[in-house]
């Protein structure tokens, strides 16, 4: 199935042909307006049947046997064509007849000529229509599903993040326990403050979604909590409050047609900025690759990192010294596989009994 | 059909109580740690059959007939209880168990317990898992559809949105076709810098979506183009790069399983900010409200919006006495009310009549 292209040499025609000639999609008739120069080089490249130009252009400067034109060509020609497909790419009012004929013959229109909506929107059967225009794309987008390629998740960075990574070696429990935007227990509070949290979330995404292209970004503000890049090269965002109502609302199956939280308001947000996590800063974070790659060292991962927080919260260690000996036990138990739970049951004593008996020392 | 909550006391059991209570929904069990005050207080307001508490707590303390003790009390408690669903918002190991009891038993599973994965994924059918974690849930959420609330689309700005105001009154046609961000057409370029183009794609998207709940907000890098506000309290942003390919691949029914364009990575985004259109900077941004309560102006707005680019470009005017026309256009002409193509005609004819005389004096 081919398409009729009304506005071939603007930025949307030359965009549409580029895709016409990387898909292999027929383009049986091209219209265009003035500019003779590039509509010869695209009929010499696309060989359409029929051909149109704007009133005040020479039909014999235009290298093709069929040349109509101005608005009464456009109407010959979506008269003649099979194409089922007109994309519209006409600027301004000279749309609106092109749209409305195609719709009257049956055809779907692809319309960049947002003109034809402005000025007779009542009058136009709209599921027919395709809106290209980027705005317009994103919410239809929003509203879709397509494969995805890449999940990401953000870390608002913990309570320390702004010190200087000198000052961390020496930062109490009771300092990493102020977390900038979330109120939670204190466990998953000083997880946060070491990037542990995250780790473990890109673990349970694992497990969730079933893939290990996961990564995950720092977003100072904790408003957008999850990305999603699709394999056509959008990416899709999702922004809510502060608040953990929301997921236990969807959790709980309460109705969601009525409101949870209170909406974002976008100008509201104040500056948004996706950063790097540093493993300078947050040495856990060099194993997440390899964890990802072997999820059943979660086990090893989780012993340790439960041991020596308490050893933190106690004064026992500094708080490099969680990472460290998280790190440690992860490579002296690297070779482990459990494939029980009566294992997985092992394991975690295992390893709990060597991160105790490590850091007394 | 109530719930089995482990971990009432922290700050997902408390949240989850609070849901309950607004949505009548019944708990069957409470399960909390050291925190016996509080949970005195929660079996007052919810009068659970079963409660259970942390090994080492005395039982004694709790005001209820039947209170459990610990990993074999929590066990015992959900073989007990007829509830389906058991909210898991115990922190780390602890939580694992419980987790598989729950599956084993055949009920479903609201995770706030991390860790459950983190340490056991591979054993754990997460069909029946729904995660309690904001970042999850957003990822969930990205992939699901609830009804929406409002639109938002996004805006550049144009040309001169950096220009001092007094400086923008001289602008000529060639200052205000340096768009920052897209490589357009002429008409289309201008109509971004005077904001007749973001106009435009609010009517647009009340054709399109059915709503007149659309709004546009500044962002200047283009990248993000839409963002959905649902019911809930959820929003929606989709990400691209700044190239139409996407949009057209779409209309063109292309396969999109395939890369069109390469994605967007978050890391490179750099700040990102929404910001207002000022009515000073944008006079006719002043109408929107108008415009979109009365869609059929459209034509008034339209016509008038060409006549005043063509003599902008002319230099027969400046750049605000474009949306002055256009503004004492849509003032004159706002009992019009056209319901045929005929009539959208004759309207389009006078306006521009009016406008071209208007512009001469």
């Amino acid at each position: 199935m081919g398409i009729v292209l009304l506005g071939s040499t603007g930025s949307i025609g030359t965009n549409t042909l580029e895709l016409c000639e990387r898909h292999g999609i027929e383009v049986e008739a091209l219209v265009a307006g003035r500019n003779v120069a590039l509509l010869n080089e695209q009929i010499a490249r696309f060989h359409p049947r029929y051909v149109a130009v704007a009133e005040g252009t020479d039909p014999r400067s235009v290298n093709h046997p069929d040349v109509r034109v101005g608005q009464a060509g456009i109407k010959e020609i979506l008269e003649a064509c099979d194409a089922q497909l007109v994309v519209n790419a006409l600027v301004g009012y000279a749309g609106l007849h092109p749209t409305l004929k195609a719709l009257e013959l049956g055809k779907r229109v692809a319309l960049a000529n947002k003109e034809s909506l402005v000025i007779a929107g009542s009058l136009i059967d709209t599921s027919r229509i395709f809106a290209i225009d980027s705005e317009h794309f994103g919410l239809w987008f929003l509203q879709n599903a397509t494969p995805f390629r890449k999940l990401f998740i953000t870390a608002s960075g913990g309570a320390l993040r702004d010190w200087k990574i000198e000052a961390m070696r020496t930062a109490t429990f009771e300092e990493a326990l102020k977390h900038p935007n979330w109120s939670m227990g204190a466990k998953i509070t000083i997880d946060s403050a070491t990037m542990t949290n995250k780790l473990f979330e890109l673990l349970e995404a694992r497990w969730l979604f079933g893939t290990t292209d996961i990564d995950a970004v720092i977003e100072r503000t904790s408003q957008i909590h999850a990305l999603i890049e699709f394999v056509d090269g959008s990416t899709t965002a999702h922004i809510a409050g502060v608040d953990m109502k929301l997921p236990i609302a969807y959790a709980l199956g309460i109705d969601i047609t009525r409101p949870v939280l209170p909406p974002i308001d976008p100008l509201e947000m104040g500056a948004i900025r996706f950063e790097a996590i540093e493993e300078a800063r947050y040495p856990i974070w060099q194993i997440r690759r390899h964890l990802l790659e072997h999820p059943h060292l979660g086990v090893v991962v989780n012993a340790a990192n439960e041991v020596a927080i308490e050893a933190f919260k106690e004064g026992k260690c500094g708080f490099f010294e969680m990472s460290d000996a998280v790190l440690d036990a992860y490579r002296r138990f690297d070779n482990v596989h459990p494939e029980t739970i009566d294992e997985i049951v092992k394991i975690d004593e295992e390893v709990r009994r060597y991160v105790k008996l490590k850091m007394k020392k």
